[in-house]
């Protein structure tokens, strides 16, 4: 089986594994609880959250715990925007056509709320620029969200720089950093981000899991969008998942170096140099600063659909966004770069294991190629 | 070391440990992508809902997965009170004084949004009648919530017959089962019930994940709680957790009998048993039906404090409840019984392991006596 689907989710890092067993065994007490297995619970919690404010160049204060990255996005929006006291004529958004599916949604949700949004279209190479964000500000925009990395292309955004840009008109900042986490630097300070999601599961950490980070989260007015009984500074109901956490925290402490080693073998570039050399016709969605994690390939002459049907090369690909490959829909990334429902069809995004190995590189080639040439055939039967 | 405090959290089944070792190996992928493994990790997910399903009396298509019962509750009341098709004069709550505190912090926050809340005093016992619930309902209730089993007292709540009056009445009935999930027999058709929350760590399952029941899901307009990519029948965003979820399944099916196993110790019986013979004096708070593996003590001649502190017996031990256990607040359980706060400083909430033994019990006696005799000794220098 040669798994091509981690920007969904990475298998669990064998570091993360140990830990999440021993965790399992001894965080079971509620951290909230004030005996001896609480405390030692609570200190595992607020160790790992000072590695992940360490990481984001934050204070520990103001990273709060979630389920992952969708429930911190849904956060991010909701508990500033909907708290009692924001101001009601702070009622525009600009975000990307080309978020996560869930910010969409949140948006969606706000603009039956009585929030506008804007909706940036990226480049051709699948950015979104300071520029285009600059145009789209009004006096009445409550917040920019622009993801760092996106989960289809790898692109890069240029968050820095639409930080800086609403640092200096009063505009709040968010970033979903849920790709980028743990691959390149991400620092809350640099990049001017007043809220910033993450997740574990994105970096070999357990699934259910991630954090939000909230600059100056003392000082705010926030709705919960989970109420609880006062767990995360009051932000977030519900008994913090410690073994969780804990995992969360190693796979933040290792992803990074086996991340580095992946980056050596250049996966992605043998496979294009390789597809090139047989022949394969081929585009890559997304340009500029991108990682070398993934990439959105349409494949033309491709028989795609039975590329992913085909079971005997036991090889897991994703079509499109694979939170919701379910639906017969193109994805609204390729929509958004300007691809045809059929071209979009015809797109792989293809995000490699860290352990990927030139054999089966090779047989993805080879699968490709089988479903080229069969295709071909049909064409001239 | 002995853990007293299961009614907040239960350590993980060893049945759960190995599931979780596995699935965290074999349930990366993201289930909502459609490739092999996906397919694999999809079937797994639906494999325990259908378990869940049958346990509580429900269709699978009914069963939502959650980061927990917070979550679950928070979705009970929000997604279907705040959902846009709701009728507006119907924005009338039932509930307790005695929920469990994330319900009464969610109540809190509808009576912001325009929602009226009459919240219910218990009995003497700490049990909420059928005739309460009915003298309270009026034309604009739009929900009744009683929870199963109080967290910290263990009483047994009538939801059978409280269910039948609100399906007679036309009024949404939500319970928290949390509590008595996997203990004792809970159907949502015998209750009743619309809506019913559970978890998955009160049962010796993980952390982090939850599910809650909704009668015919499918036919109703919900809002989510948390937005996402169409996860859950669209009404729970973000991936779902699948090796919580499978670990979930397997304390499902193993924790019953490990609870029957349990109850024949008679382990609350033995601890009363011996503290009334060594002279202890105390006061069992709620009564009438009750479970078992916990028991709400006030100890009004004791030093809970140093009892609390002692470190040397190695006993964790929950004063009024864990979830808010960090507060100074005397626990609005205990407040709602008529306790002064002095008296509920001096109330336990003492939780049992599946597995505690005599030796262990008669440690908590030691431990009791030795704090209360140090408490008389200085009440007599």
């Amino acid at each position: 089986m040669i798994y091509l689907d981690t920007s969904a989710s990475y298998p669990v890092l064998p570091e993360v594994r140990e830990a999440l067993i021993a965790a399992s065994d001894l965080c079971y007490a509620n951290s909230a609880a004030s005996h001896l297995l609480a405390d030692r619970v609570s200190q595992n919690i607020e160790s790992v959250r000072s590695v992940l404010a360490d990481m984001i160049g934050s204070y520990s204060s103001e990273v709060v715990f979630t389920s992952g990255a969708t429930e911190s996005n849904n956060i991010a929006f909701k508990s500033l925007l909907l708290a009692d006291g924001f101001p009601p004529d702070k009622n525009h958004i600009v975000t990307t056509s080309i978020e996560h599916k869930c910010v969409l949604s949140i948006c969606g949700y706000l603009q039956r709320r009585g929030f506008s949004v804007t909706y940036l279209k990226p480049d051709s190479n699948g950015i979104i620029s300071v520029e285009k964000v600059e145009a789209a500000l009004q006096t009445s925009t409550a917040m920019v969200s622009v993801m760092h990395v996106n989960n289809e292309l790898g692109t890069i955004n240029p968050i820095a720089e639409i930080g800086e840009l609403c640092s200096r008109r009063g505009v709040l900042f968010h970033s979903d950093a849920a790709q980028s986490f743990g691959k390149i630097p991400v620092d809350v300070d640099d990049c001017n981000c007043d809220l910033l999601s993450i997740s574990a599961h994105k970096i070999g950490g357990p699934k259910g899991v991630g954090a939000i980070y909230i600059r100056d989260l003392r000082k705010l007015e926030l709705e919960p969008v989970i109420h609880g009984a006062g767990q995360e500074e009051g932000l977030r109901g519900g008994t913090v998942a410690s073994p969780l956490v804990v995992g969360f925290g190693e796979a933040a402490k290792y992803f990074p170096m086996h991340y580095h080693e992946f980056e050596r073998t250049r996966a992605k570039d043998y496979l294009l140099g390789q597809l090139a050399e047989v022949g394969i016709a081929y585009r890559v969605n997304g340009g500029g600063d991108s990682l070398p994690n993934c990439v959105s390939l349409t494949l033309g002459e491709t028989d795609v659909g039975s590329l992913l049907r085909d079971n005997e090369s036991q090889i897991c690909l994703a079509q499109g966004s694979a939170c919701s490959s379910r639906e017969i829909e193109a994805s609204h990334v390729l929509t958004a770069l300007g691809l045809s429902r059929d071209l979009a069809g015809k797109t792989l995004r293809i995000s490699f294991p860290l352990n990927i190995t030139l054999t089966q590189l090779d047989q993805l080639i080879e699968a490709i190629k089988k479903a080229s040439v069969s295709n071909l055939d049909r064409r001239y039967l």
